[in-house]
């Protein structure tokens, strides 16, 4: 078996990397720079596949940046919001069509070294503000990736009903260095412990019970004033 | 009604251009380079929206090259085939999975403005070497873009049981000026008149009983040497 993996070098592609190594999927990683406001994942997902041997492609693609109007993410003059996923303010993070963009680019390596299959690590908990996370959409992408060669390719999509906590549950099995990972939009020198990213990332090891290993900012907010506010921190 | 159209500056995307514009759909234009050997087509749509004042974006992302391995429409060591669509030959044209990631980048500009439809001019004489000119892999990606953000949006994909003639006949009726179009996959300064592109477009104004008005390189074959062997070159 062979995969091309949407790689972005944080944490839910990262323990799928471990995953499909673990179960001997021979794994090539593509690293896709859209016009985000740093490289902070991009060169954790250089760091981790250096290591683990792993092929890895990055692909420069900051004009991409021009298609998507109003982004948080890619848009510098858009501040990045604070708080949890669930609220209002945090669409503005969403990058449009931004999972199709990877899964078409993604598909056309997968073809070109005869893979059986594209990976990718959207799950469960992205759903209620990212359109493209959607399992019907995924669903939806793995006919489109089936109809694309004339050879059968498919996509994996194996955490799309699975929760942040449940990824790392398993990255814990696997041995997933979860400190080498970076999630934080913000691309400071240190997460930032209060977007979403960072927000749904400390509230999954919590989950776990586990201790995080993510250094944050000193003035991010305290687990234990997430805990008390219920994970929002403009309580 | 709004559109993104993708834009290749060929006869077909720019009939289509003609068409929506008849129709009175508000339509901008998307052209992308993907690494394609030569930028004449994207020079001819350039040209063809000045003069229509349609809002135009060209993309320049040559780096998408490293992904599609040995297409001679990307790779200049390999040579562009002579001949018809038909032939076995014609395969090394085939860029893996272009129509996805043109489809993707068109749809995350619609997004932004709120557009209702993205079109393209995929048609029916495409199917045979193209997979993802099939109209299966359309119809699964209109489903896909449907679902790519919360507002309905849907794949304008008119062409897809057209031939090649009909197009040209339609251009007719619309007066496209078809000689400021570019179709031929070499590039030079003239149309080859030898390629798979240039002999369907040929063999479609001779379908119509209309003169082309492509001015063909000195050393293209003749019309009446084409029709004599039936559209193949090497015989």
């Amino acid at each position: 078996m062979k995969t091309v993996l949407v790689y972005s070098g944080g944490l839910d592609s990262t323990v799928l990397l471990y995953d499909l190594l673990a179960k001997g999927v021979e794994t090539h990683a593509l690293s896709i720079h859209y016009g985000q406001r740093h490289r902070r994942e991009l060169d954790a997902a250089a760091t981790i596949c250096k290591e683990l041997k792993v092929e890895h492609q990055v692909l420069e693609l900051p004009q991409l940046q021009a298609l998507f109007g109003d982004s948080s993410l890619t848009n510098t003059a858009i501040p990045v919001p604070s708080g949890h996923y669930a609220a209002e303010n945090m669409k503005s993070t969403v990058v449009p069509n931004r999972n199709m963009i990877l899964l078409s680019l993604a598909t056309s390596w997968a073809i070109a070294l005869k893979a059986d299959s594209v990976s990718y690590a959207a799950h469960s908990g992205d759903h209620t503000i990212y359109p493209d996370c959607r399992p019907e959409f995924a669903e939806t992408m793995n006919q489109a990736i089936g109809l694309a060669d004339w050879h059968a390719l498919r996509l994996d999509r194996q955490f799309v009903d699975t929760s942040k906590a449940d990824i790392v549950k398993l990255g814990i099995e696997l041995g997933v260095p979860f400190d080498k990972t970076w999630s934080c939009y913000q691309g400071g020198e240190l997460h930032c412990g209060r977007c979403g990213t960072c927000l749904e990332r400390r509230e999954a090891f919590y989950l776990n019970g586990i201790k995080d290993p993510t250094v944050y900012a000193p003035d991010a907010p305290s687990l234990e004033s997430l805990i008390a506010n219920n994970w929002n921190i403009d309580a």
